[in-house]
């Protein structure tokens, strides 16, 4: 039991209301919201005061498998970034490069106040992410990718029944073992995907009720792949095939048809938005003020560390909204709308808005304390415009995720910073050595995606 | 004297050189720089083991009188924010809520490692800012700011002759009363400024050899409303009026013609580009890929706390960078680019590059170390992608500015950080209890500006 006092909650409940209160957490679950509650004999007491406390921030697309790469891929388009970079580093990893980027991305991201995750790995050794995601204590959704078309999946390429076989085993080992971890289906993208394997997947969601998750229309380029192997455009593509129900998620959605908008709304399926890694890509900028206009469910997310190259929520939130503003004037997507898409539009979109995504009880305790004694927080009064413009996840001390306490006055409370940070400085060093040409990944190569336009 | 052991310096000197050396300071300069370099008896130490090492940041446009501001405007288009907000929140400054408003604002970029700043006042006080921009230690060029036409200037008109010769009295008061405070003359923008003021400031500017500062392009309606006045665009009024010089800087330049870039290229004026407040009250994006290309002179800027609502010059760095990707693709504005801008591009726009803006043995010692040990940092070993795209001000750890530790192990030296805040809070409500609504600002009301085009 954990009681939480002298807090200013900012609980994103239906009336949106800013307490001052006291916050229990009970079996994994917020018990009782109140003034003055009084502590019981057993429970540990935090103090949030001249904090603001606030439900875990959701970031519904990652890759925690390119944590490691940080830094390595920079100033690329995302087909070269792919093909060039991406690609061959994910292949060099082995179970322990992947571990510990798997270690400390998650680190990260509970670090900086990031409490859920949609996760999309690489193609092999997925269960070493179900392994430290379970040690986290993160709430985390993922699986690896899939990519069955020779010609446009690089060294990742996976023949399709031993991909669908593989995919069937990590949900018997991994999916629910604990109420934290499911696994998501996750072709890669519509470039590197056969429409067998695309069928398959989806046989694999209906059956065990999972998540899918794809990136799509992301680039221009990738479009007009798409559109030029099957006449279609990419979203048209996936509702085709059937892809497009309320459990599936698209990561990007840019270049979307009118039409196309509107069948992702009328089957309520989740959009995430990444605007840092797509304007590092230079991707463009997803117009979700008219998506959330029309009612589509949209989330945020820092992609993976690679094309990011930064995976705190704060800065998403502030990108998110002061991007709106260049396409639709200075009202668009207010502080308030911003962080209700890193909190309940990811809820919503992870179908868990029941569960986690607002501080109220009966809900999941997934929680965490935002100092504001930073000068350039310290005399701000609104909470919105505190959190979204001038916070930081530096600013994060504590967090909570199903009532476990992940993070705690600043440090991780599971993972040793120091250690986590070794092995993946000397995981890094081996995988690059692992690359034929050492620290030059200039050397990278992989084979041409066929269908790449220009 | 002291000696910073064991660092990786950034050097920015002109071979881009990234040293693992010690470096020297004494009598404010930089004296040595190289490897085990023995310590001194009566030296203090500071080890940067593991850090960073890097010329101080510069921030070439703010506001410190709008700190006190912050999130009490947003979501606004420029015009509306001036008058409905920013003009009368400006005339409601007393000498100690504007002291606050340096105060807090100079504690927040120092800490953040900014070492210098062009900052732009109010029409009055300010011999206050120049106080406290003494008191901290910062390298300062700023002054009041010149409005006189009565119907674009709302409560902050102010007549000319008499507005002039209040300039002319801080001038001789406080222009390089200590080598690190300069005056700069600061017409507010071509709207609310007569020919024969701009022609009144430029003569002082050139009697004392001063900078020039002014906004210019910034807003698309700005643009419109000086072309009705004067039939010219913006800056080609400037430079009619023999405003645009090697010691001129224009803050945003955003919509700018070709011929106007060429001018100010001609002229060396420079330019400082504040990509955050840009986007925020919908300005535009300012191409500077393309006038780097033409050998403008462009520095970055957070611009004032009101419209920002950071003054991190980490998220400056970032954003410029992802920005020019969106306009000119993946490859523009390299990670080493963007740290140019904040340091040498900076020192070059406030003709000091002799001085400041690289870490060189000769030059004045403006030096910041920035931890590396975050998560989202630790693994990247390019220092210009590790500061660039995953590292933020929160990193920063000590600050020196002409020699003075003004930061020390993320504290402020000199301002009491708890005392400030306290006192800006006082001051905020004070202020606030000034506007005669209250708190309610949507109760401000300053004249329409005459020449706003819808």
């Amino acid at each position: 039991m954990t009681l939480i006092s002298d807090a200013q909650l900012v609980t994103m409940n239906e009336r949106r209301e800013v307490l001052h209160a006291d916050l229990r957490i009970e079996n994994g679950k917020i018990v009782e919201i109140g003034h003055g509650l009084v502590p019981r004999g057993d429970e540990k007491r935090v103090s949030a005061k001249g904090c603001f406390v606030i439900p875990g921030l959701i970031q519904a697309h990652t890759h925690l498998c390119q944590t490691l790469f940080r830094g390595l891929a920079d100033d690329l388009e995302l087909l070269d970034w792919l093909q060039k970079k991406i690609w061959p580093l994910e292949k060099a990893h082995t179970e322990e490069s992947l571990r510990a980027s798997a270690q400390i991305g998650l680190m990260e991201m509970q670090c900086l106040g990031t409490t859920a995750i949609l996760d999309m790995g690489t193609v092999a050794l997925h269960h070493v992410v179900f392994e430290e995601a379970e040690r986290s204590g993160m709430r985390y959704w993922g699986g690896n990718c899939l990519m069955d078309i020779k010609a446009t999946s690089g060294p990742l390429y996976r023949e399709r029944v031993e991909s669908l076989n593989y995919c069937a085993q990590l949900i018997r080992e991994w999916h629910l073992k604990t109420p934290l971890l499911q696994y998501a289906v996750s072709p890669r993208f519509s470039i590197s995907c056969s429409d067998k394997l695309m069928r398959g997947a989806l046989k694999l969601q209906q059956e065990h009720g999972l998540l899918m998750h794809t990136h799509a229309s992301e680039n221009k380029k990738e479009v007009a792949a798409i559109k030029k192997r099957t006449g279609l455009n990419n979203v048209q593509y996936l509702q085709n095939l059937g892809l497009l129900t309320d459990r599936a998620v698209i990561a990007h959605g840019i270049h979307l048809t009118p039409s196309e908008i509107k069948a992702i709304v009328t089957r309520q399926t989740g959009v995430t938005h990444c605007p840092s890694s797509n304007l590092k890509l230079a991707s463009g900028v997803a117009p979700i003020t008219r998506y959330l206009e029309q009612g589509m469910k949209v989330a945020l997310g820092s992609d993976g560390a690679a094309c990011n190259n930064n995976m705190d929520p704060f800065l998403e939130m502030r990108l998110a909204a002061l991007l709106q503003k260049q396409l639709f004037g200075p009202t668009a997507l207010p502080a308030i709308q911003a962080f209700e898409l890193a909190t309940l539009g990811g809820a919503r979109v992870l179908n868990c808005a029941d569960q986690v995504g607002s501080l109220v009880v009966g809900k999941r305790a997934d929680v965490v304390i935002v100092r504001r004694n930073h000068p350039s927080v310290a005399t701000v009064d609104d909470p919105y415009s505190a959190l979204v413009y001038s916070s930081s996840g530096r600013d994060v001390s504590d967090v909570w995720i199903d009532g476990r306490h992940v993070v705690e006055n600043g440090a991780h409370a599971i993972y040793d910073a120091a250690a986590v940070t070794a092995f993946a400085r000397r995981e890094l060093a081996g995988l690059l050595g692992r690359l034929s040409s050492g620290r030059n990944l200039s050397g990278c190569s992989a084979p041409k995606l066929k269908n790449q336009s220009s």
